[in-house]
């Protein structure tokens, strides 16, 4: 599998159904915007849609699917969300059960799918910028921490703000405001920066996700919304069945990261 | 003088030109710009015109006037700058030697009139928002610091960048990098936020200029580009003369804030 062959969300769709890509997307497709993955019954989706309206920075949705069609027609018309992610998870009452690279055989006729928006897509636009993201330097997974801000909830649905954090000098942290302010659909500006201890961050080094990075004395740590939080309010309300995608193993767009830009 | 009836540009410049009103202009004619005045001879005026072009968010042009002609064209058309200010300082060799309220009688046909964007745009975008402003809540000067940053020089001015400081809390100050990124003719969006030591501040507590105001546990220092720079640049060269408005005196045009805002 060459993945740099992998320029399209086509492409990569292509390779995951095929079987031949079942590993993470981070780099595949550049320019073409990425997403998370939330499957659930339509009894649930409900709960689940009005949670994410009601927290738009860390659930940002680019499509809801029509239920019991795996087809996301706003966002990938020639895509099948039961096949065209390299691996899933499928949780049943909160336990992950399976990891499996289709989900054909689990699919049901209610099953709602969620796209939600993906730091890949302003981590792309501050890296054009020039400004560095450590993470990505360091080629580790962007370190995650849950805060003690609860999120608006919805239903079953409730859970903490979980927050991502790139560590950035003051001059690239305003500029960084700038330029993620642009893209509200992947998370949009910063929520916080610089006094993580307000958030209830006892510890930068011990993320709860992902990978500890280090932070200079001449950097801010700047804080967003991020994906985790509605995987996290899912699993807490341990529902009979989700399927989510596998961490890092995005669904692949046809939408140009670009085109997300709101100015 | 009513301060309450001074509701526009021309109706300050009126009271300023019948003698009526000699004071600050802080409040005055709400919603309308107000800039700062730099009046030099034209041998000088290249220089200080390429300086402010290389520091445009210390030195924000609002409208640099002909030669000789007294009239801001773009900003102010029916108005005079030699009697329609509250208070000019007039300075030869670097020395302050008159504070007039008028400078007609020491106006000459090769002086060239600079005016720079002023704060009071965007801290009224700030207050429109809910975001506090300290040093407005306190009815004081905003605190300014010079920088161990230098401009970049031109002929005979140099100097370092000076900054004023605002504290908000992370929150706030991230709307508050959105917000005044909109005006880039009134600075801008800051250039600093949260170390002020890297700036070369060391106590915050003793500004160079203005008034100190406190700083919350909860709250970072917010750092713009500050107007002061190029007077203080224009000072530091000693120019056989200048004039500049009384500090807090500021030149009201005819343009409204919100046209100045880039989106």
């Amino acid at each position: 599998m060459d993945r740099h062959s992998l320029t399209t969300g086509e492409l990569v769709r292509q390779a995951c159904r095929s079987g031949a890509l079942a590993e993470q997307t981070s780099g595949l497709a550049s320019g073409f915007a990425q997403a998370n993955l939330v499957i659930l019954p339509k009894s649930l989706a409900f709960d689940f849609l009005e949670f994410c309206q009601r927290n738009p920075k860390p659930c940002p949705l680019l499509e809801v699917t029509e239920p019991g069609n795996p087809v996301p027609q706003l966002t990938a018309p020639s895509a099948d969300l039961r096949s065209d992610l390299p691996r899933y998870r499928v949780w049943e009452n909160g336990e992950l059960v399976e990891e499996p690279t289709d989900i054909s055989h689990r699919w049901q006729d209610d099953f709602v799918s969620f796209l939600i928006g993906c730091s890949f897509t302003f981590e792309r636009a501050l890296l054009q910028a020039q400004i560095p993201v450590r993470h990505v330097e360091l080629g580790v997974n962007v370190p995650m921490y849950c805060t003690n801000r609860p999120c608006q909830s919805a239903g079953v649905f409730h859970g903490p703000l979980v927050v991502s954090m790139r560590p950035l000098n003051p001059a690239d942290a305003i500029r960084a405001v700038q330029i993620t302010s642009r893209y509200p659909s992947v998370h949009g500006a910063p929520v916080h920066l610089g006094l993580p201890e307000q958030l209830g961050i006892t510890n930068l080094a011990r993320p709860d996700f992902g990978d500890a990075v280090p932070v200079g004395d001449h950097e801010l740590p700047v804080f967003w919304a991020c994906g985790v939080t509605p995987q996290a309010a899912v699993m807490a309300a341990k529902p009979p069945l989700v399927i989510t995608h596998c961490p890092g193993c995005m669904f692949v767009t046809d939408v140009l990261d670009e085109t997300l830009a709101a100015g």
